[in-house]
């Protein structure tokens, strides 16, 4: 692995998965390969969650940790070839991120998109630039379009949970949110699962919500919630804006919001969500707050998520 | 101990000295305590001294520690159960402790009273909800109404300083300040002096400033500030806002900083603050930087006061 | 070394540049020299390379580290003596200083000049309150007029890339800029390069730039850029303001960027700068991009710069 920022820097994810299970019996066990290592941490956008949980997973893998938030208009990159700096762009990322490489021996980096040019936010332009720049391994800590230490730790808490069965069906529901936000969960979600073969994976939304068919190749596609619901395993809610409209928020007729009627129809599902959520909105309090509610969990296998990532890149 | 919030989280007040007087000869003797342990450190409310000397404390102790600044708009928190989250809270405390638990071994959070509703602070009821969604020891690094990190550190140093009597004249008193003060550090003075079996505390305060009966049973009450300085072996100054009249500024017309004059009517007492300290307001300069001042002698002793309870709470 | 301000703390600079290259060799073998010590970090102007390099360097030498950015309005220190404080003013900088000091083994603090009133400035009067009142040794990161580590690395950097003769001829030239800037690295550089011994500095910057002699003593000074440059085996370009208008930005007629046709008057010079950088402002793309260019192994050697001064100071 030589950075990961997708599923596709994925050799074989059942060896992956294997190792994070492995890791988060013993998290203390590798430190012969974080001694004297350290994680830079880069943050365009600001993070409790991902900067924790990767704070944590370099400590149990006996690794140094730096964090930088560069939001805001601290600290203003620029970003074109050849321009004449005579502006307020105070540096340019060619030398900004090679000067950080030489300080640490993993790279994350946290980018975001401006859900309005599609284009560019869909090619990853910055993110593309900035592993092009490293001389370090760079993980991603969410880019414009994708966030895979979350898939890969909701992976990790999908097959501590999961039940004795060949397949087992994962859906993935669209749900309600009063702000506009990313697709990259979701997005990320649809990569990882699609390709793991134990997993049957159904997405439902709205018309207009579909997402990009280049990460949802391989699902089963459903306007029916409930339709989708049934017999489901897990049931993984998220809010995202509409692809096609791109980064708009639709008229959405019909309740979209996870209650316990809608679990009712699952096989006994486990009810998933990335967090933050919007409590009575993604999901009613009955629902998140039962013993089928496995997020807390899925914010814990963060920390191995990420521990094994890091390892993958230091060992 | 199962969480440090105040005294009566202390079963003996005598031995958790002795071992924080062991600990500041040996700082870096009970590292195997901390290995691979993390402490987590939450702010509501910015900090500097707290920050710093928690810090400290959990490198001494040989343990990782994270720092999470969640003070301004930056992280909006919903408190109300029930609550349909479609506004601007962005997350529910409910998620927000739990997950926050998951990344640490030990929790230290910092509140802070609003000063207007005196039942919402002096129930503690923010606290107590970290404390009651709490999965890891708490320990507070100050709440709504005390500051009990402050207070061991204080009785540290006035155990480091006491004259060889049975028993030792503590006074503790009001004194100006050009803003509206918590009455958190008086508070818990109180309610960890009086119940030191080998001190003797006096509070001496304007008509009008009394603390909180709860905490200063046992104490004597002094309106008269020369009269209760009289044979002080320790003069603690501290400004509070008025808790009958609550988080209001009186009036008062006496003179009651801390000069030279009233020390000369002292046991040849040491002077000490909690700081910050505004000078030639709380006390005049030759006072403060007098030799019988411990305020510096204070402030270090604060990482000794959170090694010991972050060893109690992991040990 | 008690504290380390500018060259003149430097004993031998032989004796320390050979340090420094051993310690980049083995960056990881002294680190029973930094177990269980700290070193505190506060940054009054914010920073990127200055901090994350420093934090780097403790890591390296096995050493704790904390950051305190008390920029802006947070934290309002009082410097006048015998003020009464009942102003906007939080903290007298007596405290403040020896508070922290109690925290930290090795304290590491940047500040920054107005300018606007030259004498303060120049006699680095909150720099050296800063030394007075500390208790642990101080090291500057960077100052009203100096910036000591940063001349450290670009000494290391030089002595990695010099030629087999026995006089390196370094030019250090003044370069545009759109803003104000201090005159910091410059002074620092001309300080240090003017008593190395196997060095020859030219200084060369348009009429009214001249810094001050108080550090360009033993420099050849020149004011035709291309007349420095003839034989240079370094070229540093660096921006600052005029020290005589004090901190005005001069009307400058001629072109001062460095480009390729400037470079190749030189001796096959490497080119130089402390970043951050003006591209096509400072220095054209083509010589910044070039083979020729250091200034990532600067970067780099910020690292090791500041590891050796920590390293001499805690030993």
């Amino acid at each position: 692995m030589k950075n990961f920022f997708s599923f596709d820097d994925v050799k074989d994810i059942n060896a992956l998965l294997e190792t994070a299970l492995e890791i988060k019996k013993n998290p203390f066990s590798r430190q012969e390969v974080g001694k004297n290592k350290t994680i830079g941490l880069l943050f365009f956008n600001p993070s409790l969650r991902t900067r924790l949980s990767s704070v944590k997973a370099a400590y149990n893998l006996g690794a140094n940790v730096w964090v930088l938030n560069a939001g805001g208009d601290s600290w203003t990159l620029e970003m074109g070839d050849g321009t004449i700096m005579d502006g307020n762009t105070q540096e340019h990322i060619n030398e900004a991120i090679r000067v950080m490489n030489t300080y640490c021996d993993v790279f994350g980096v946290r980018t975001f998109p401006n859900l309005k040019d599609r284009d560019y936010d869909y090619q990853e332009v910055f993110f593309k630039k900035i592993m092009s720049l490293a001389t370090k391994p760079v993980v991603s800590l969410e880019s414009a379009t994708l966030h895979p230490l979350q898939s890969f730790a909701d992976l990790i808490t999908i097959a501590e949970h999961k039940p004795p069965k060949e397949k087992t069906k994962v859906v993935l529901t669209w749900a309600p949110h009063p702000r506009v936000l990313p697709q990259c969960v979701s997005n990320s979600f649809a990569q990882w699962f699609t390709k793991v073969d134990w997993i049957d994976l159904t997405i439902a939304q709205p018309k207009g919500y579909e997402l990009s068919p280049e990460f949802t190749k391989g699902a089963t596609l459903e306007y029916d919630q409930n339709k989708a619901l049934e017999g489901a395993d897990f049931v993984y809610a998220k809010n995202w804006s509409s692809f096609q409209n791109y980064g708009q928020k639709l008229d959405v007729s019909e309740n979209w919001t996870i209650d316990s009627a809608k679990m009712s129809l699952t096989n006994q599902g486990k009810f998933m969500h990335c967090l933050p959520v919007r409590r009575n909105v993604v999901v009613t309090d009955d629902v998140i707050d039962s013993a089928a509610s496995l997020v807390i969990q899925q914010a814990e296998n963060r920390v191995y998520s990420a521990q094994t990532i890091f390892h993958e890149l230091l060992k």
